[in-house]
């Protein structure tokens, strides 16, 4: 079973407000932590989350180049080496971001660790990180700038050993993790027992969560998204205002609803709220009248992408 | 009587703490307001403060390029444009400041008012701002890098009008506020009754505020600062570790209490507070045990400077 959670950090749009932050998330993946766009204040609301540890980050990934998206991030860098950080540090953004934030970071803040740069292709979905757990995709989103969502998917995980099968075969305990790993077994007189007779494929379920920050409704990125548990996508206005999502590049709740029906995503959730709307719960009932699993997100929840069958 | 409030935003240092946001301050002269530095999340913490209006302020000062003292500038601006300002801003800071954020807000901020840039000279005293009521002059600080603090002085008001004496002279009324500001008056049969028969200096107090964001222990403001009302000044180390002080250009509570003292200041306010002392009252009663009228900062105080005698 993984620890996957999604906790968000702000969820507000263009302009902070008392009741959102901008926009960044943190996603963790057995306390491995990557945090998806830095608005301003990201590192202050990371450190307030008890569940989070700024040495557990070494990934962060923007998805464009506007200030709701990525004013926090001289102040995360600054105080990471002020607290002691020497490992090196993984960042994701698009090229057009890449030379001010350089000269930022370099006037601005002194690091004692390796800043590796990654540049984010706006024009095709890419793997931009794996392991052996997980596999990290940007996701082209259409916005007025060149701008990426990621999607997080597990990966298919080891086979199950069939433990009343090795042990009939004799196999030795030492032996066993090779036989997990995927190796046939040579018994003592020549005879080879095929791995798939000694395993069978875990059942597990592999999550899977889709962040995508700033866009207009996206056909373009249904097939990539299909079947994704987890859906963060923005509704910055509802649909009586949808010419204004248009001329923005942004999208309704509705949209969001119909591209959470579209992928077949098992929940969805709603932010990047406009501060034209005194309650964002008119945002997520527009979402919800669509598709019921919504959910509207706000700061510091804490979202954990459950066991499903 | 003249309202001049100092509204604490941030008062910590290079690391921002869930106690403590980093440096910003607003001066609120008879509702004109004067932001000195602009630490991360400084709009947001402006706005939360129900005594302030965004549309009131047309004055940023920065007093050096740490980040602590200036990363919440370009969401500001950014934000100032969003909720429609259109009359310009004027921005003062050193020269070593200034292209960098000059790239920084053309990349990031699109700016539907003007930007007035006033460069400070770290060297000498220079008044930067001047109108009718009050005069502010940058404060050669020292610092590890170029860095001023920021001095304001109410002026000289206008006499105050002997209405016995312009009632004997049968001034009348609609002369008045010539009189008031100054001038002579001419009787009827020519007899010239000089000004100073008919008004008396204005005998309330000049209020004075100064602001020393970063520095070593300075006797060079020492003059400057004179008489001066309310010093702030920072205290990120106690004199135990004065030697650490030293080497990163800061000042100690003793210190800063030294410097009230040798200016002759009614009021100490500390900050700046360092995250090595978990309970800034150790800061605090250092300064108070050689300066009686010291009193710690904290993030949301406003410091009322009162009718002093």
């Amino acid at each position: 079973m993984t620890k996957f959670d999604i906790t968000i950090l702000g969820c507000g749009s263009a302009l902070p407000t008392p009741q959102h932050f901008t926009t960044s998330q943190v996603i963790n993946i057995h306390e491995k932590l990557f945090m998806l766009d830095c608005g301003e204040a990201a590192q202050l609301l990371f450190r307030n989350q008890a569940n989070l540890r700024l040495g557990k980050l070494d990934h962060i990934m923007i998805s464009h180049m506007h200030g709701d998206h990525c004013f926090g991030f001289p102040g995360l860098l600054s105080s990471m080496t002020l607290i002691g950080r020497t490992t090196p540090l993984h960042l994701y953004m698009t090229h057009d971001l890449v030379p001010t934030m350089k000269n930022i970071i370099d006037f601005f803040c002194h690091l004692a660790f390796k800043l590796v740069i990654h540049t984010l292709n706006p024009d095709a979905p890419e793997c931009i990180y794996e392991d052996n757990d997980i596999r990290v995709e940007s996701v082209p989103l259409n916005h007025r700038v060149p701008c990426c969502g990621f999607l997080f998917k597990e990966k298919q995980k080891p086979n199950r050993l069939l433990r009343e099968k090795t042990d009939a075969y004799g196999i030795p305990v030492t032996h066993l993790a090779r036989i997990k790993a995927g190796e046939d077994y040579v018994m003592p007189d020549g005879t080879v027992i095929l791995n798939s007779e000694l395993t069978e494929p875990s059942r597990e379920h592999l999550k899977s969560y889709a962040f995508c920050s700033d866009t207009t409704f996206n056909p373009n990125m249904f097939e990539q998204l299909m079947n994704v548990d987890v859906l963060y996508h923005e509704a910055t206005f509802i649909d009586a205002e949808s010419h204004l999502a248009v001329e923005a590049a942004h999208s309704t709740a509705k949209q969001a609803a119909e591209t959470a029906i579209a992928v077949n995503a098992r929940q969805l959730i709603v932010g990047h709220y406009s501060i034209r709307y005194d309650d964002d719960s008119v945002v997520t009932a527009e979402a919800k009248a669509f598709f019921p699993n919504t959910i509207g997100a706000y700061d510091g929840m804490v979202f954990t992408i459950p066991e499903y069958e």
